[in-house]
């Protein structure tokens, strides 16, 4: 961005600069830039921040980065946010629990405390509940993988991933969504970004990519450093508007099982016309299958992969089912892309390491997979039926979209009344994203105002809290 | 390069054309190309491949570099190569044990079977015995940190790595190898290679970068990739020349423990010069301490980062020490620094597997890694005696250097027989690497000849045979 240095001194009274240059967007750039300030100290515990719609006319940014920025600190403990308080540094300025709270040798199987500094109520999307990880059975599985795996599994590795995960993945998939998976053309990686840069960043494919209207802003960040030029789609209901692909596009990026984050199921007239779009010449449909093993009222909706193998690079992870601590992910490949993905991810570069790779592939043999995926399908149910009853009763006005699956639902709002909701949020220590912080900036549809709500990250004990405090902020 | 397809017809009596273009180096786009044409059956099974002199000759590119890839891929199992009969496309055509030998739902702890198609001799540099991993230890410390981790560490996770492991780090990093750690400044990480990308595809760090005048052919193409201009510095038996750095250069990477491969530790008076150097102005060393845990014949030399921890970027990882399949490295960062590797990072990309790094802090504190060191450094110590002594009794007049610390040795060579030598292993089923391989295009010294001998690879039964192998084609 233009500007390099900013003064804050004269909204907080201090004489502050800000560095908002380097890697990675805006809000990238300002939330690392505020983080700086406060580590440093140049940012004095307790000190009061400008409303962010006034540091967002100061810095020339849109009022939804410097709000992000905020909740993004708040949420790490760099910052408060108390009703009638504003938004101010933490009392102290260290972060809370991720990178302090567990002091050396700490060992105790507890939750951390949960300090004055993180957000009383934790809803942003993509995460799974960390307390139900499955940790009994995720040790039986690495001590059969791990007693059993043999010597060459500590050697430097095959770049495409372990057989045994590969061959494990390849069934699993194909039973469970439909892949068409050769273990062969499996490529295991380290998540779905790590999937894009390999794709990308490597060199095997290129842009124009096309790519849905909303979608994640970190996937957009990672494309535009990679100096791929995106095109947005038209979203509805039925997920991305699949006639708005023209030829110039090279690939396109979709979630089929549940559009990202509005949560329309791509139809199947479209699915049968994004398959058809690839196959008509040489292009390419990466489905990003983040939560498709989530779905609650019907039975789950199969990959689009199976419609084209050949031209359909299926993407998924254990970052939504397991925990994105594990950090392990998988691209099924069309063949031809197979060696070029490999010279991409490098002969002596695992990146995943070997040893939960060998558990998964146990995990995913025994069964283990497949009951904490039900488990978890149910106990999310639960809390979207949950949801879905308070808001009927609560704010009948308000509609709900998305919520036939996944980890999150999107709450409709008024024209014009996000900015106010998020701020509502962040007063009431809510972490949570507004829908437009999705939109792409170039989408061929107006900005709509909606609060995106994770609601499988709190514990269970705190999940009622929770709702009824998102409940609360919704304008009347 | 230029030649996009190379007709191999008239060499091997097949119409086969390789591709020889997209992303990494020559030897990696030719090795990848071979690959591709075994893979799909365009190189028949038995197929006699061209002498690599006169495939050299007919590609335009430098002998070793097609040597080394037919090593590569005799390593692999995609060729063998047999005393008499050249080199040939394996009877079956498919790669060895790392892609099939462990078939899904193999579960036997026994080494894989020693297949018609893999090198009957690997001493290849850079691994670990792999039959050494510390399964049980390792279990043991997975079981106590899984088990006692709090639930955040399921969570989306500290982009700087787990606490636990910053800390457990730090405390040891300090104990054995002199390195002025704070927890905070420590960023845990994939690897080496996965910190150059941090440090230089991030933009954190820029070039020109000094880099000794021998080091790893994977890192440079790593740097070229990122765009960064490397000068190369001489090397002898101190170490890099430190002389030659000039005010050009923003940053130098140096292997201070034991220069990568001569073998050298960088001397008392240059380790001043380089961190006076650095100090100067605004400039970084980064010292890769790639092996400096073992050290045998006196006490290991403490990091370079000791004399200007505000200059010196730290690295290390457990490929050596543990398992390249671990995928674990750190870097100590000065602070300075440490905002913008974390952006380079990103934010919400943990890369390295929380599991494995809690189960790494458990196994440093507990002293399991202690205990392994020490008896790899033992049972390699062994080895490189029993070297050093066939070969003072067999083949006097070859020098060997390099042999007081690490997992490798180079033999050095007359001149002009490096090629002979390599071939002759290759023909006896030795995967080694020529010492010309690892030599910067633009080194300040004239090409030296020698191998570089991995003794740490072989499993303990099988490292007699591969000492023999390796003494019976030194040059007379």
């Amino acid at each position: 961005m233009s500007e390099t240095w900013v003064n804050l001194a004269e909204r907080i009274g201090a004489d502050l600069h800000l560095d908002l240059t380097g890697p990675g967007g805006r809000r990238a750039a300002l939330t690392r830039a505020l983080r700086a300030a406060v580590r440093s100290g140049r940012l004095a515990p307790g000190t009061r921040l400008p409303p962010y719609r006034s540091l967002a006319a100061d810095l020339g940014l849109a009022r939804n980065t410097v709000a992000d920025a905020y909740a993004e600190l708040v949420a790490e403990g760099w910052l408060t946010a108390r009703q009638g308080s504003g938004t101010r540094v933490a009392p102290r300025a260290e972060p809370s629990a991720p990178v302090r709270a567990s002091a050396p040798g700490r060992a105790g199987a507890s939750p951390p405390a949960r300090g004055a500094d993180r957000p009383a109520h934790d809803l942003r999307q993509g995460q799974p509940d960390p307390s139900s990880f499955p940790r009994s059975a995720w040790l039986s599985s690495a001590r059969r993988a791990v007693t059993a795996a043999p010597n060459d599994a500590f050697g430097p590795g095959d770049p495409r991933g372990r057989p045994e995960l590969r061959h494990a993945l390849a069934e699993y998939l194909a039973r469970t969504r439909g892949v068409r998976a050769d273990p062969e053309a499996v490529v295991v990686c380290s998540g779905f970004a790590h999937a894009l840069r390999l794709l990308f960043g490597g060199g095997v494919l290129r842009g124009p990519l096309a790519v849905e209207g909303y979608g994640l802003p970190f996937h957009r960040e990672l494309l535009a450093q990679a100096g791929v030029r995106t095109r947005p789609l038209g979203v509805d209901a039925d997920g991305a508007r699949i006639g708005e692909l023209s030829a110039r596009e090279r690939a396109v990026l979709l979630t089929p099982a549940h559009q990202f984050p509005t949560g329309g199921p791509l139809s199947a007239q479209r699915r049968t016309a994004a398959a058809g779009w690839a196959c008509s010449a040489d292009r390419i449909v990466i489905e990003d299958d983040y939560d498709g093993e989530f779905r609650y009222d019907r039975r789950p909706i199969g990959a689009l992969q199976g419609l084209a193998p050949d031209r359909v690079v299926y993407a998924g992870s254990v970052s939504k089912s397991l925990s994105p601590a594990v950090r392990l992910g998988w691209m099924v490949l069309p063949g031809h892309l197979v060696d070029a993905v490999l010279a991409a991810k490098g002969e002596r570069e695992a990146w995943a390491g070997v040893l939960d790779q060998l558990t998964l592939a146990d995990f995913l043999r025994c069964g283990s997979y497949d009951r904490h995926v039900r488990r978890m399908r149910q106990r999310y149910r639960a809390r979207r039926d949950r949801f879905v009853t308070a808001l009927a009763e609560r704010a009948p006005h308000v509609h709900a979209t998305g919520i036939a699956a996944g980890l999150h639902a999107v709450l409709r709002l008024p024209p014009g009344t996000e900015p106010a909701a998020l701020d509502a949020a962040a007063r009431a220590g809510i972490a949570l994203d507004g829908l437009s912080a999705f939109r792409h900036p170039e989408a061929p549809f107006p900005p709509e105002d909606g609060l995106v709500v994770g609601y499988a990250t709190p514990p269970d004990h705190a999940f009622g809290a929770a709702l009824d405090a998102v409940l609360r902020i919704l304008p009347r």
